[in-house]
């Protein structure tokens, strides 16, 4: 089988069609829905399940960060995590303890609890293995935004900047090699892009205006353009992006140069995508960059076509792009 | 690192002593607890996460039964399960669609939905890896038992048998093998022991008594003995049990003295321990006998020992028993 995440395909034949309705899942498991929501007596939970592979302090840390970025898109605060390790028999008990200790770290910085799991070393891994399970609550009791209602005409509203994630993994697996080229000033703004990689300031900022935003979205991977494709095909509808407005940090910029990478399709949590009502989207950005978060309106949804306009010339997006990581290590990698 | 759980004081240490106080949390994670209990508004939710490996569709239907049980020990029904499944490279599209099929049907055997998750092809996993998660809700309406609070002079109930999921699980491995010494008939009685492995059944015939059951615990690796240790550490508690008034079946009971292991010791998912109110235990046993359950008090709780009495002969349990089953089928693999 092709290594990867299972196609949108199978995804559907396999698993999705067999589920039978149930009324209390308000929003069932579905194709670029990162969560779902369920209604347990006179309350909403938002659930979502991600995994991590590799043991550090790091993967501990992230694990718990995109299972809460799965759950802020929804517009909800992430409460309880559960978390499933499965060490290598090669592991160290210095390992373990600095998995854990991340975990418990991001924890604190998106304001949940540990509250189970399972740590088993097994040889069934060769890597560390950190399967995360998040439960969250509306941020607005009652209220929730999902993945797959973005409407013709909505304005389309990025954060940060394309590719935030993928910068920082780059800079921090190579450190040596970037700072030879760019610096070691440059590897350390890279690294702090880490503290980019949580969408919870960005949702927080926009709660004001929740009855206006129609769809959230986190770009993983894919990148920013995976991002919002995804949520297109969820929304069934167009987008016309404008590579102009797209957000893209100086440092991703100069990395992107010189390794010969697309920036909008690097792996990018921490960026988060809106379809938001276009009368209210100057608001919205003017209130995320009060907050501090870098943010502007990059196109629109439309009816059909899916576009990248670059240079006046229109750039057709027909599937979800493949991220660009991976291409970048090994080629990082082999020049060793 | 040693194969297998992490023992209780690395747990203890690595994890749990670091978990912030969450008063949200009712039942918080510990040694012993298989799910922790929430209180979010006005509802209580129940939640577990337990992993298992291999691909098949007794793997994907297992997944859920296991984390099912861990609910239903807290006298809940489970009602939303997720599951992140990673295959590896050599794994088949027939593979994967068996073990989904095995968590759909799984979900309907314990009236659950499939809410979520995520499936990947992997290099970093050798078998398959299920993480599963589970929420229930209370089956009686504010109201749940956990595994920590069995009293001094409770009586100890068990159903079923001692090692019912080991018995089926040889049977299944080394059907062909276990047919030639015991016959067809045989296996086929052992491989339906199956249908035994839900303790939902079980909770669900003694819901009239939940008052007088101060804690209940499935008894999965190291068996029986295993469970009632657990349960017995978890509680603060010692244990006394009566060899001659456990429940063994006679198909296990057979494969045990021809394999020459200890049936207290195989793993017995399925098999349900309770602590209860002495007074309420004849009542308990009949219910539960009345709904085509077996069932037997087998011994109490004491104060400090911890004791199976067997031919009038103390038996000391000092720690956790090792599961039985690993070198049962090493066995049977290297007499092939």
């Amino acid at each position: 089988m092709r290594l990867g995440k299972l196609s949108r395909e199978d995804l559907e034949r396999l698993i999705l069609s067999k589920i039978e309705r149930d009324y209390s899942v308000i929003l069932p498991p579905k194709y670029g829905e990162d969560g779902a929501v369920i209604k347990q007596g006179e309350e909403l939970i938002i659930v979502a399940a991600d995994p991590i592979t590799g043991a550090s302090r790091f993967s501990g840390w992230l694990s718990v960060h995109v299972n809460a970025n799965d759950i802020a898109v929804h517009a909800a605060q992430p409460k309880w995590f559960l978390s499933i390790l499965l060490f290598p028999q090669k592991t160290t008990q210095d390992l373990i303890e600095e998995t854990m200790d991340g975990i418990i770290e991001g924890c604190k910085e998106v304001g949940c609890t540990l509250v189970g799991g399972h740590t088993e070393i097994t040889d069934r891994v060769t890597e560390a293995v950190i399967a995360g399970f998040m439960i969250g609550v509306p941020m607005i009791k009652g209220k929730f935004v999902t993945s797959s209602d973005a409407k013709v005409g909505d304005a389309i509203i990025m954060t940060k900047g394309a590719g935030i994630e993928g910068t920082f993994i780059i800079c921090s697996d190579f450190e040596e090699k970037i700072a030879r080229i760019f610096g070691h000033d440059f590897v350390k703004r890279c690294q702090k892009f880490r503290e980019m990689i949580s969408v919870l300031p960005d949702v927080r900022s926009v709660l004001d205006y929740l009855d206006y935003i129609h769809a959230m979205h986190d770009a993983t991977e894919g990148g920013l353009l995976g991002g919002v494709y995804e949520l297109s095909i969820a929304s069934n509808v167009g987008f016309r992006i404008y590579y102009d407005d797209i957000l893209i940090r100086e440092e991703t910029r100069m990395l992107s140069e010189h390794l010969k990478f697309n920036p909008l399709k690097l792996i990018s949590s921490g960026t988060l995508i809106m379809a938001v009502d276009k009368n209210f989207a100057d608001d919205i950005v003017s209130n995320l960059r009060k907050n501090g978060i870098d943010s502007a309106i990059i196109g629109e949804f439309v009816k059909d076509e899916r576009e990248v306009i670059i240079n006046g010339r229109r750039e057709k997006v027909e599937e979800s792009p493949e991220d660009e990581l991976w291409r970048v290590l090994n080629k990082l990698s082999s020049k060793e």
